[in-house]
């Protein structure tokens, strides 16, 4: 016996990566012995610094295999409230820190505690695909605001003001951001601060690639005002990604009903990986990651200048995260055709922009640098000697 | 600056556990050197077996420490099908088996590509608290099923169809139940299967305690139909509580919009405890968990006739999990009071009814068997010496 298909009306607009059918194509021609330069990967190569994978198993030795507080390890709240103390000149109080299933987890609380069926949440496009998942899960609505070089592919407070509708709750910004790279200076996290609360609206903050930028400072949000939310997560910097360990600030009237809805829908996140997790914030492990962050520095300061005389345009340097968001109009106008002509004819995987949302996403796509400068030269080749034969 | 406080309105229906107020209460009446008994807590109280723990310490020093696929590790995935194959005779094809963050996860996939707002889900109560909030997350609504010992604490064909309305799509069953341990047969399984396809709708079923029944036999409703969803971990039987690791099985036409969904919310369940899982699928794990079980066995072979002694009504003898589902009502109106009261005066703790739904919640506690025998003594003389002082 059969029964009815009913899918849940949302699911039309919750799509698959773009990125994952080429990846899965990438992984089929490798099986038949083609080499693929892996440019498309939103992953660091490294595994978890070795401090990290130690305190993981000794937190296994010990027999730390039962559930965690909702919030988190109380030790690992701690640690990061020092962290914020150390590196920002923040002053976050333990009790404002949840401990989440990855920054996906951070982001799916924020969105759930904060968004009613209909209300608005502004984000930039181009921008992180799940963040309109997230909203679209508990039947609110995006406002995608396309924008450019010309702001650093970020929101300001002008795009804000002009965008912000009476539904409009919450506005998402990311810095740096996926896929371009791009931060927002403090004066500019201030000014938007300023522009969401005199909406009456928060902010939701996504800081995961903090402590990779290059040649410039990093500012949180977090030393600029409570009101907003902070996502940030172990998988980028600190290597940590397969674990699966993030986390939430929250503004302090949040705490109750994020401990709430975090009881509910996760129990908690993954106890070994909140144990490891103690060991990316240990001052020993420092000195690796800083060595990370200089090979991410060096592949970028190489691989930047290399597209740019491909014939790419990369209007606005990319100051973080391991990504560059390149304008591809001198070759096509389907960024997504000419992945796929790179990825079978040259044997390249890249990401097209339609990824990461809609505005001018056929003549963008993102290379992400998470391999070797060998590779990287490698596919810088292969694209080159491509271009020419087309 | 401070901004408007905005709370979606359905966080005034998820509530907190009133087991968390209990058990912190209890945390701190240790800390200040009162013996507690902890008959409250949902979790075995042994640590993952040594495999389970040697198999995670190895993947870390292999370096598993990236991304899986979000349905999954492959090898996983077969592990599991190869385990439907050899203890329940069900054909499951790998395809339709999807790893998730912990049950929780699992639950949270099915009702989200399932439930439109406004759509309605049947489900027993009292029943597992947080299967209301994957519900109302997505603004579906629950249809409360109040339930007695006459159907064993479970919905039947003659419930379902009678609480079944027009907007009704699934109705969720746990075997073995939580909080009653009560199981359903393979006859009760099959007619509840076409008591929901003859409405045109699924079937959300809980397995997570599976392996953790007695003196009874273990039907899957894998094994019945593949039309319905089926909701499984290794937390409890398996032991990896605190790894965040299970899985969902889905009826094949929602295998593409769950690994959408999966990429989009998690991006992967934990890559070290995936590992993990795949040695408590081996066979030399199983001498280890059958030990387990059939020390759960005596535990509740010891304190089902103890509470009948002293007084708690037990109308249906539990078959599984670690639960005993207890009318207190020779004692009090007020279970929660009952419950604070045991903790306070005789130092053990419990979890009152209304963690569970309304139906008779107040006259209803549910004793956890997750600590030893000599543990369990000490509780009911404990109980035993407070009902006779008062």
């Amino acid at each position: 016996m059969t029964t009815d298909v009913h899918l849940a009306s949302r699911m039309r607009d919750i799509k698959a990566f773009e990125v994952m059918k080429l990846l899965h194509r990438a992984r089929d021609l490798e099986a038949i012995g083609r080499d693929i330069v892996h440019m498309e990967i939103g992953e660091p190569d490294f595994i978890s610094p070795e401090p990290i994978i130690e305190a993981g198993q000794q937190a296994l030795a010990d027999g730390k295999t039962h559930y965690t507080p909702a919030v988190g390890l109380q030790s690992l709240r701690e640690a990061i409230s020092v962290h914020y103390a150390r590196h920002y000149q923040a002053s976050v109080p333990v009790e404002r820190i949840i401990i989440t299933p990855g920054a996906s987890g951070a982001l799916q609380l924020a969105c759930t505690v904060l968004l009613n069926p209909g209300d608005k949440v502004l984000m930039a496009d181009p921008g992180y695909p799940c963040n309109r998942t997230f909203v679209r899960m508990v039947e609110a609505q995006t406002i995608d605001v396309p924008v450019t070089a010309e702001t650093g592919y970020q929101l300001d407070p002008h795009l804000l003001a002009k965008h912000w509708q009476a539904e409009t709750v919450a506005a998402m910004l990311a810095s740096p951001s996926n896929p371009t790279g791009t931060i927002l200076s403090e004066t500019m996290l201030a000014q938007l601060s300023d522009a969401a609360i005199k909406q009456g609206g928060r902010l939701l903050v996504d800081e995961i690639y903090h402590g990779l930028i290059y040649n410039a400072t990093t500012t949180s949000m977090l030393t600029i005002s409570d009101q907003h939310f902070v996502i940030n997560s172990f998988s980028k910097y600190f290597g940590m990604t397969g674990w699966r360990v993030g986390w939430l600030v929250v503004p302090e009237e949040y705490i109750d009903a994020v401990d709430r809805l975090a009881q509910n829908i996760f129990l908690a996140a993954s106890t070994p990986a909140q144990y490891a997790a103690l060991a990316a914030l240990d001052v020993k492990t420092e000195t690796l990651l800083h060595e990370r962050r200089d090979e991410f520095a060096r592949r970028r300061d190489y691989l930047v200048p290399a597209l740019r005389q491909l014939g790419f345009k990369i209007d606005v340097e990319p100051q973080g995260a391991f990504y560059i968001y390149a304008d591809c109009s001198q070759f096509t106008n389907d960024s997504y055709q000419f992945a796929i002509d790179l990825l079978e004819k040259a044997g390249v995987a890249i990401t097209p922009g339609n990824d990461f949302g809609q505005f001018r996403a056929a003549t963008h796509v993102r290379f992400a640098y998470t391999t070797s400068i060998d590779r990287l030269k490698e596919g810088v080749t292969r694209i080159a000697n491509y271009l020419q034969a087309t």
